[in-house]
Protein backbone atom coordinates (compact mmCIF):
# COMPACT_ATOMS: atom_id res chain seq x y z
CA UNK A 1 0.00 0.00 0.00
CA UNK A 2 1.53 3.20 -0.97
CA UNK A 3 0.61 6.21 1.80
CA UNK A 4 1.82 10.01 1.47
CA UNK A 5 1.58 12.17 4.76
CA UNK A 6 2.10 16.03 4.59
CA UNK A 7 4.92 16.35 7.48
CA UNK A 8 6.10 19.48 8.22
CA UNK A 9 9.96 20.50 10.04
CA UNK A 10 11.70 18.16 7.64
CA UNK A 11 14.67 20.25 6.62
CA UNK A 12 17.88 18.23 5.56
CA UNK A 13 19.33 14.95 4.84
CA UNK A 14 19.52 14.19 8.06
CA UNK A 15 15.37 14.37 8.27
CA UNK A 16 15.31 12.00 5.49
CA UNK A 17 17.48 9.59 7.17
CA UNK A 18 15.71 9.87 10.49
CA UNK A 19 12.29 9.55 9.08
CA UNK A 20 13.30 6.97 7.02
CA UNK A 21 14.92 4.90 9.76
CA UNK A 22 11.76 4.95 12.36
CA UNK A 23 9.63 4.01 8.89
CA UNK A 24 11.95 1.04 8.36
CA UNK A 25 12.36 0.29 11.97
CA UNK A 26 8.32 -1.06 11.91
CA UNK A 27 8.45 -2.13 8.22
CA UNK A 28 11.96 -3.24 7.06
CA UNK A 29 10.75 -3.62 3.99
CA UNK A 30 8.98 -0.49 3.82
CA UNK A 31 10.11 1.68 0.42
CA UNK A 32 10.49 5.29 1.74
CA UNK A 33 10.30 8.83 -0.32
CA UNK A 34 10.96 11.96 1.57
CA UNK A 35 9.96 14.83 0.00
CA UNK A 36 11.77 17.98 1.54
CA UNK A 37 10.51 20.40 -0.66
CA UNK A 38 7.37 19.27 -1.25
CA UNK A 39 6.96 18.72 2.61
CA UNK A 40 5.64 15.31 1.93
CA UNK A 41 6.71 11.72 3.32
CA UNK A 42 5.46 8.87 0.77
CA UNK A 43 5.89 5.15 1.77
CA UNK A 44 5.12 1.79 0.21
CA UNK A 45 4.47 -0.12 3.12
CA UNK A 46 2.21 -2.67 5.06
CA UNK A 47 1.63 -0.26 7.64
CA UNK A 48 -1.04 1.29 7.84
CA UNK A 49 -1.73 5.26 8.09
CA UNK A 50 -1.75 6.02 11.47
CA UNK A 51 0.98 3.90 12.20
CA UNK A 52 3.20 5.69 9.78
CA UNK A 53 2.03 8.56 11.06
CA UNK A 54 3.30 7.64 14.59
CA UNK A 55 6.31 6.81 13.27
CA UNK A 56 7.32 9.90 11.27
CA UNK A 57 5.89 11.74 14.63
CA UNK A 58 8.36 10.29 16.80
CA UNK A 59 10.84 11.63 15.29
CA UNK A 60 9.72 15.29 16.08
CA UNK A 61 7.81 16.10 12.96
CA UNK A 62 4.18 17.24 12.71
CA UNK A 63 1.86 15.23 10.10
CA UNK A 64 -0.43 17.78 8.93
CA UNK A 65 -2.41 15.62 6.27
CA UNK B 1 40.41 30.41 22.41
CA UNK B 2 37.00 31.38 20.93
CA UNK B 3 36.15 31.18 17.63
CA UNK B 4 32.83 31.80 15.43
CA UNK B 5 32.15 30.73 12.11
CA UNK B 6 29.27 32.02 9.53
CA UNK B 7 28.10 28.46 8.18
CA UNK B 8 25.50 28.05 5.48
CA UNK B 9 22.77 24.99 5.29
CA UNK B 10 22.73 23.60 9.10
CA UNK B 11 18.93 24.10 9.26
CA UNK B 12 17.91 21.76 12.29
CA UNK B 13 18.66 19.60 15.82
CA UNK B 14 20.11 16.93 13.61
CA UNK B 15 22.35 19.50 11.95
CA UNK B 16 23.21 21.27 15.85
CA UNK B 17 23.98 17.13 16.98
CA UNK B 18 26.46 16.40 13.60
CA UNK B 19 28.24 20.02 14.16
CA UNK B 20 28.62 19.72 17.69
CA UNK B 21 30.20 15.83 17.57
CA UNK B 22 32.29 16.56 14.48
CA UNK B 23 34.26 19.47 16.55
CA UNK B 24 34.23 17.23 19.85
CA UNK B 25 35.43 14.15 17.96
CA UNK B 26 38.27 16.40 17.46
CA UNK B 27 38.95 18.21 20.90
CA UNK B 28 36.62 16.47 23.03
CA UNK B 29 36.52 19.57 25.73
CA UNK B 30 35.40 21.88 23.24
CA UNK B 31 32.28 24.15 24.01
CA UNK B 32 29.80 24.59 20.53
CA UNK B 33 27.22 26.38 20.56
CA UNK B 34 25.19 26.56 17.42
CA UNK B 35 23.20 28.95 16.54
CA UNK B 36 20.46 27.68 13.48
CA UNK B 37 19.10 31.48 12.99
CA UNK B 38 22.01 33.24 12.93
CA UNK B 39 23.83 30.66 10.89
CA UNK B 40 26.78 30.18 12.50
CA UNK B 41 28.85 28.05 14.97
CA UNK B 42 30.88 29.47 18.06
CA UNK B 43 33.39 27.15 19.99
CA UNK B 44 35.61 27.13 22.98
CA UNK B 45 37.92 25.31 21.75
CA UNK B 46 41.61 24.47 21.55
CA UNK B 47 41.23 23.92 17.59
CA UNK B 48 42.71 26.34 15.64
CA UNK B 49 40.37 28.37 12.96
CA UNK B 50 40.85 26.20 9.84
CA UNK B 51 40.94 22.60 11.96
CA UNK B 52 37.35 23.67 13.33
CA UNK B 53 36.18 24.88 10.06
CA UNK B 54 37.75 21.29 8.54
CA UNK B 55 35.13 19.49 10.73
CA UNK B 56 32.22 21.60 9.79
CA UNK B 57 32.89 21.59 6.29
CA UNK B 58 33.29 17.45 6.98
CA UNK B 59 29.62 17.44 7.98
CA UNK B 60 28.46 19.05 4.71
CA UNK B 61 27.90 22.60 5.71
CA UNK B 62 30.07 25.69 3.90
CA UNK B 63 31.74 27.53 6.01
CA UNK B 64 31.51 31.18 4.30
CA UNK B 65 33.23 33.21 6.87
Amino acid sequence: MSITLKVEGMTCQHCVKAVTSAIQARDPKARVNVDLTGHSVTAETSLDRPALAAAVEEEGYKVVG
